[in-house]
């Protein structure tokens, strides 16, 4: 992989400055795409696009298919209605064109379409942008290579020649019937295996397995899990009555996959919003705040908790509150976290809502009991007395059990009512467990205080 | 998918019971490998047993490499040395076929590959038990397809079939020179392409890119960000000479991916194993344990703060102890998280480390302002006081400030010893941010009783 060095920048730099587009040219022409759009995530808008237009076509269209959403945008906007044209709709493949073309204003997209050679394709990557984003069909390309089940071996390998030009990748060739419905797959292990006999008829080739598919509507996420399941390096894609319509790579899922467990290791460490540390001071403190003003609000509750109690008289009290409130935090998390990554990969069997709560309640109750034995001990030993270790030990094992339960309760419930369960590990758990915890703490405290004065 | 209901088990159960041997074939044949092996994951040893032996060779094969580990060591423990020798060591890829056998003990693995007809492929196998785990050469298999630069289109499509029958999915044809020194790729496009002119020689058809590949002794984690970075469904591993030893397909490393993710996230919400669910209870109880004790030690490290601080005179500071223990939690777990993240997809320049945590300070004082703010007017607003008010704004902008520097610095440093910088999210930072925040919460308060009594 290319080190991205200040170095290395500052001879580009130089290069650009001093006109050396041929040494430039060389230079970049030697970097792998995907390193070529780390360079240009780490440039200036105008030289982004100064060694952009010294790139040969092809290498264009794939910088740009590895661009950084934000970065590509920019560049986008740059280029003229013709370049659109060619190195975006003609180059690259319609799900990655799509989803360029996405963030163009209207006007330009129309106006690059009409310059395209090819209507056809330029009409289907159009199509595309009908899909609903996050769906299934708004992640496939249309591009593939399907051949029909009557066919003999010889024919599919003329056509899958001609459709081959246009497919980066083959993987499967798909076999449809006469109307287009997918009924199958051959692989070109099988097609190599058999080309000789070149009058066999596809159908009696056909690999004999379950064709999994997915239909254009469903959610990103069911296709992450159908070909995470499987296994699987494409997955077709097909509308109600079964026609083909596209496919979706495993690339394209891998993105999806990690978009996914990077936003909920966000939300569960209670940032918001989508962010990276290179973004800007204000998008990264917005993305905070929300928790933080939760977490705000929880303090305040808390205030009142605590002033609801006869705190004057019992000043010792006070000694144990962030050991309450802490535990309650990290309980909740810890079985919240537990039952977000079932739900996520589905090894979870929501039927069972009942025993998952009794074996919280298990584990919650052994936690409970050993930290609860530790605190009292520890509690002695260090001299602060039979009743503040009765009231921190009994309330402990308490808040311990009720934030495990809770924990697991709340991500369950969103679940059943189809809301992100992600969203109950952060900021909800900990302040609900916080105030929760402090009410058992005060309550025992003032029935501790009272039998045993 | 299928969906595992009980009423489906209950047949099976009936089926097995009643020695329905031909039904229950007919039933469990129709299901995807990965389905059955869910169904063996929901099911006892002996009714898994009872329902392998019926399965055919290939589909045994099939769902072996689908089983989770714990099921399949059962499984394979009650096998024969001749059901290892033809279900494991022939039936699975090589990979899988190590994977599975390392779980065994010595004597019945050599007994079994006493028992291969074919040697040769059997000793790969053992090789690929050599490789360090979580290295490339463990996770690489040695089936693939691969010709030689000298050879003629006609020669290499006549050993790629030889070669082809081995292999599950082709997705490349590796390019070596005389001595096996991995130089190029082949793609069964081009090869499709070019069947016609059977007498070219491969040099001159050879993809036009650079390869890219991995030493057998870099680390999974190595192999995943290249595979993710550079969109490969398959990587080449080889050795320190260049010789191709196999390679690594796209499925293995998605599931290194998803391991990884789930590991961070559990670190970052304070569990310290790999758990799930369905774990036993005790799994659960000793995975969660060691945060909740490093908590208890803060806990008490906290009430030791709050005794070094006369609150029987100023019962009122206990108010907001929750409030400043939180928010410190709170923040610091928020700028680790986005660190750890940094260097997780290494988006994040390392070499800038001052950049990074003025950046951190910048968003801290902003986040610290706003939330400061809101605080002590609510505070006032609440009539909590002018001493009060002031004591807890204005040390709540310390802490906020303090655990986001605190939050940045602890993973970078991490890594800069190489320990796993996730290791900081979970405990250490909460527990730390919460003593540290009493701390200053308290100093602040000492002053703001000396200055303003």
């Amino acid at each position: 992989m290319l080190e991205l060095t200040k170095e290395f920048l500052d001879q580009l730099r130089l290069q650009i400055e001093d006109g050396r587009d041929v040494e430039l040219a060389a230079v970049v022409g030697e970097l792998h795409p995907k390193d070529v759009a780390d360079v240009f995530d780490a440039l200036k808008r105008e030289e982004v696009l100064y060694i952009y237009r010294l790139l040969d076509s092809d290498s264009r269209s794939e910088v740009i298919s590895e661009m950084e959403e934000d970065i590509r945008e920019e560049l986008l906007s740059s280029l003229s209605s013709k370049e659109i044209a060619e190195d975006v709709i003609e180059g690259l493949d319609s799900d990655d064109a799509a989803d360029a073309l996405a963030d163009l204003p209207e006007a330009k997209v129309e106006e690059a379409v009409r310059l395209v050679d090819d209507q056809a394709s330029a009409s289907e990557v159009l199509e595309l942008l009908n899909y609903e984003e996050g769906s299934a069909g708004a992640m496939m390309a249309v591009e593939l290579v399907k051949v029909q089940e009557d066919w003999t071996v010889a024919s599919a390998i003329r056509e899958i020649r001609s459709q081959a030009s246009d497919v980066a990748n083959i993987y499967t060739i798909y076999v449809v019937d006469e109307s287009g419905r997918l009924n199958g797959r051959l692989s070109l292990k099988s097609l190599l295996l058999n080309a000789s006999s070149a009058r066999s008829i596809l159908r009696d080739l056909k690999d004999d397995v379950e064709m999994v598919s997915v239909e254009a509507h469903e959610s990103e996420e069911v296709v992450v899990k159908m070909m995470e399941r499987y296994d699987l390096v494409a997955l077709p894609v097909v509308d109600a009555s079964g026609i083909l319509l596209g496919r979706i790579t495993i690339d394209d899922a891998v993105d999806v996959m990690i978009e996914d467990a990077e936003r909920d290791y966000q939300l569960a460490s209670g940032i918001s919003e989508d962010v990276e540390g290179k973004d800007s001071v204000w998008t990264l403190t917005r993305a905070r705040l929300p928790w933080l003003l939760i977490g705000l609000g929880g303090g305040v509750g808390g205030a009142y908790v605590i002033g609801a109690f006869d705190i004057e008289n019992n000043p010792e009290m006070a000694l144990f509150i962030p050991l309450i409130a802490a535990m309650g935090g990290n309980v909740g998390v810890q079985s919240s976290a537990i039952v977000v990554q079932g739900l996520a990969s589905a090894s979870m069997n929501m039927g069972n809502l009942a025993g998952r709560l009794l074996k919280e309640l298990s584990v919650g109750m052994l936690n409970g009991l050993i930290c609860s034995a530790v605190i009292f001990l520890t509690s002695l030993l260090l001299g602060f007395g039979w009743n503040l270790s009765t009231t921190v030990s009994a309330s402990l094992l308490c808040v311990i059990v009720f934030a495990a339960l809770f924990g697991a309760f709340v991500p369950l419930m969103l679940d059943k009512r189809n809301i992100d369960p992600a969203l109950a590990t952060g900021p909800f758990i900990t302040t609900a467990n916080d105030i929760m915890g402090l009410i058992i703490y005060f309550s025992i405290g003032s029935l501790v205080a009272t039998w045993m004065p």
